[in-house]
């Protein structure tokens, strides 16, 4: 071994022993390149070498523009591959739908449950100014119509965004919707017919998964890697038995799962699914939201018959009451800006300006910036605590963006009782059952980190831990 | 006959020789009664007498808080009873549809097309100023989602108003949509199953009939008088003939019609349907557009059962953009307000906000007083030109409230022909077809009166009538 591996071996041993012995702890702020070559007396190379090596052992963790943090302790483990019986069924929802979204507007309640961004983190000020400028020198516009598909300026700034997640769009593809959830409804409708099966991943959103059933239509849940995304060797065979409508996918930073779909199988979802004449309704709500360096690319991106129906919105990452959604259904557009008109008319008007214009003059970016560290270090925040409060055997995900965690819990806790003790302790979880059409998971709860951590925050974590001790059987 | 009779019959007389010979015209003001009883001698009670005679002769009009006015002389009938053959079918929907929305945009083109309020009469600058101070006071509520059923202050502002059209609301029952258009496709889906039959009015709305199209139901015509509503008898013997799912109708001022529906026959729709267990999805967007000093009631107000879903936005009334309606669904709420998360989430929460303040503080009822004023002026004058410059034969209808004429052309002039011409000539109306399922009312235009009269308008009428003209058989 040359000197020089051995002189940064040496430095990462050093560091890593401070981590171990609790001289740094998770979430702690491990020292600059600069600083450690200085202390240690080494190159910045070689500094930089020793923190690879740290990074490879899981010790430490960069944050985009923030440096190198300590990582938490991976007492964890991560779940394993769902695995639902791959069979479609209609969904059956329960009025844990309703519980959970009541329990977020109860600022009494920890708000663990609805995946909602924070008010805190989102710029109300200056989105809401830019919205009364715009109607005051809009005038008469600011209150008319905004007909299908919805507001130029809007469109135009979504092509141009979309170019960083390798789709390129003209303005005329896109459709502005009434938030996301309308895109995914149009689209289903646009490409489905009742009784149509829609494979899905599992578990997925519940609010999909309530679109579905709200539309007749049956879903056919897909196991679905925690950090790789829909299983696609199972969802091959599933096409060949099954007579699949569609497929509904979020192969960024999906929800509940944070998973991240590599793009090999990006590509090969697109190239599976185009073969055999099956759209993909993509759903990218949170592919601006990754705490890497890079933004994901777009299953889209590897489209080339029209047959990705590709889904977004601002309501993840801006402003979720602006109810400002999009889609750019590729072949599909006509058919689903005839159900747009059908469905609700138009969009609203002043919000479409108002968010055209906050893109356009870089509040959006900037504000993009912070709102990810934030997220990551919520996310990093309510991980370390459950890794610490939780009983042994409790897995948790690990997700590379979003702001949400699935956490498996050990003996076969039920999470339905937990999120009723949970609630009448005045916090929300969302548990596992709600996420499958077929109610599997029932081991497994979501944990949203969509608000700034607080002390409050970790005592319910800490009394999560505590019911699910008493819950394990 | 005692002199009384007499006196009042001669002044009766003298006021209509007036007329008739032009001295007065069609929309002058006629004097006011206390000059009328001072230029005649007579009481106040003898001019007031004569006038009612005056009415009744149909040769003067009363308007609201305006005094009495020459009616347009009755040279044009109105139309009969439609007479659509009454069996079900599938919607077929063409671009025309696109064409007369985007030709509502165009400010260079003579809007007589798409029924959108003008922005020039409605009170832009109260409303958003109205918006940008609870932006400023809300902070992070006004940018966060208001879960269905949505905003409560203004639940309880819609349920104080329902009172005037006869219906007692709980705030409870209340559930807002996006626009007007959300609430009939919401109560459409929570009522019938794809395939399902739904009894309209012939002609009615062709947004509606697209949303019956959209969801795979099936529009049954019933013939509609243009004064009195759907006409009951054959509604009945249809409804022996036919599986009806539903039947969606607008008893108040009826777009295209005008109609406006007698309160018996309300009351009988009602229990008709009632016994038969068919829900009334009642589309009241235009009830408190009424022309004459009272406020219809709604079909609702006969509901002992909970089978009226009443549905209404203030869409034609205040703010298109803002994309703010509502229903009361009776005993469907619960489905419905399952269907409102699973389409679209949440409502925009600011203009919900904004819309509940302008309504508590008595703008709303300020500006509805002129605006009614404003749409009965204008509805009065479009049809006195029309009057003036089509040819003999064409016939009118005869509104009581709203803001849309429906005009049968003579001669079997194509409206098709006449919508093309006329945009050629950057002249928007709305060709009859759209307002059938099976493309009836060939020779029957809308002619919408939302936008303040002007010679560019009367213009337009001229050249209206001349194409007319030409395309007579």
């Amino acid at each position: 071994m040359p000197p020089q591996a051995l002189l940064y071996d040496k430095v990462a041993e050093k560091i890593g022993a401070l981590i171990r012995r609790g001289v740094l702890r998770p979430g702690d702020r491990v020292p600059s390149l600069r600083r450690t070559s200085r202390q240690h007396g080494v190159s910045l190379a070689t500094a930089s070498q020793a923190y690879i090596t740290l990074e490879n052992l899981g010790l430490i963790q960069a944050r985009p523009k923030s440096g190198f943090f300590v990582r938490y302790q991976e007492k964890l483990q991560e779940p394993e591959l769902s695995k639902p019986p791959v069979s479609a069924g209609p969904v059956g929802m329960s009025d844990i739908v309703s519980r959970v979204f009541s329990a977020a507007m109860n600022p009494r309640i920890v708000p663990f449950g609805a995946a909602y961004p924070s008010a805190e983190l989102l710029p109300v000020l200056k989105l809401n100014r830019t919205l009364a400028a715009i109607s005051r020198s809009m005038g008469g516009q600011s209150i008319s119509y905004d007909m299908p598909p919805g507001c130029g300026a809007l469109r135009r700034e979504i092509a141009r965004r979309a170019l960083d997640s390798g789709v390129t769009l003209s303005m005329d593809e896109i459709i502005i919707t009434c938030g996301g959830t309308e895109a995914l409804t149009l689209c289903l409708r646009a490409v489905t017919e009742p009784g149509g099966i829609v494979a899905v991943e599992s578990p997925t959103y519940f609010g999909v998964l309530q679109t579905i059933e709200s539309l007749g239509l049956l879903a056919l849940e897909i196991p679905t890697h925690p950090r790789k995304g829909m299983d696609l060797d199972v969802l091959e065979k599933s096409l060949k038995k099954n007579k699949v409508a569609a497929c509904l996918a979020t192969p960024n930073f999906h929800n509940p799962l944070g998973s991240l779909m590599p793009e090999d199988d990006k590509r090969r979802l697109v190239e599976m699914l185009a073969k055999k004449e099956i759209p993909l309704i993509e759903d990218d709500l949170n592919g601006e939201l990754h705490f890497g360096p890079e933004r994901p690319r777009a299953a889209r991106a590897f489209d080339e018959k029209g047959m990705v129906l590709l889904c977004s919105s601002f309501s993840k990452t801006l402003a979720p009451g602006y109810r400002v959604g999009w889609t750019a259904p590729g072949r599909f557009h006509e058919k689903v800006k005839q159900l747009k008109f059908a469905n609700t008319l138009a969009t609203p008007t002043l919000p479409q300006l108002a968010i055209a214009e906050f893109v356009k003059n870089g509040g959006y970016d900037h504000h993009l910036r912070s709102l990810r560290r934030m997220y990551a270090g919520q996310v990093q925040r309510v991980s370390q605590a459950v890794t610490e409060h939780f009983p042994a055997g409790t897995r948790i995900t690990r997700p590379a963006g979003g702001f949400v965690l699935w956490v498996e819990l050990p003996g076969n806790a039920d999470s339905l009782k937990l999120h009723a003790q949970a609630l009448a302790g005045n916090i929300s979880i969302t548990p596992g059952p709600m996420f499958s059409a077929k109610n599997y998971f029932r081991n497994f709860v979501r944990i949203s980190c969509g608000h700034p951590w607080s002390p409050r925050m970790e005592e319910g974590i800490v009394t999560l831990g505590n019911f699910t001790r008493n819950l394990m059987k």
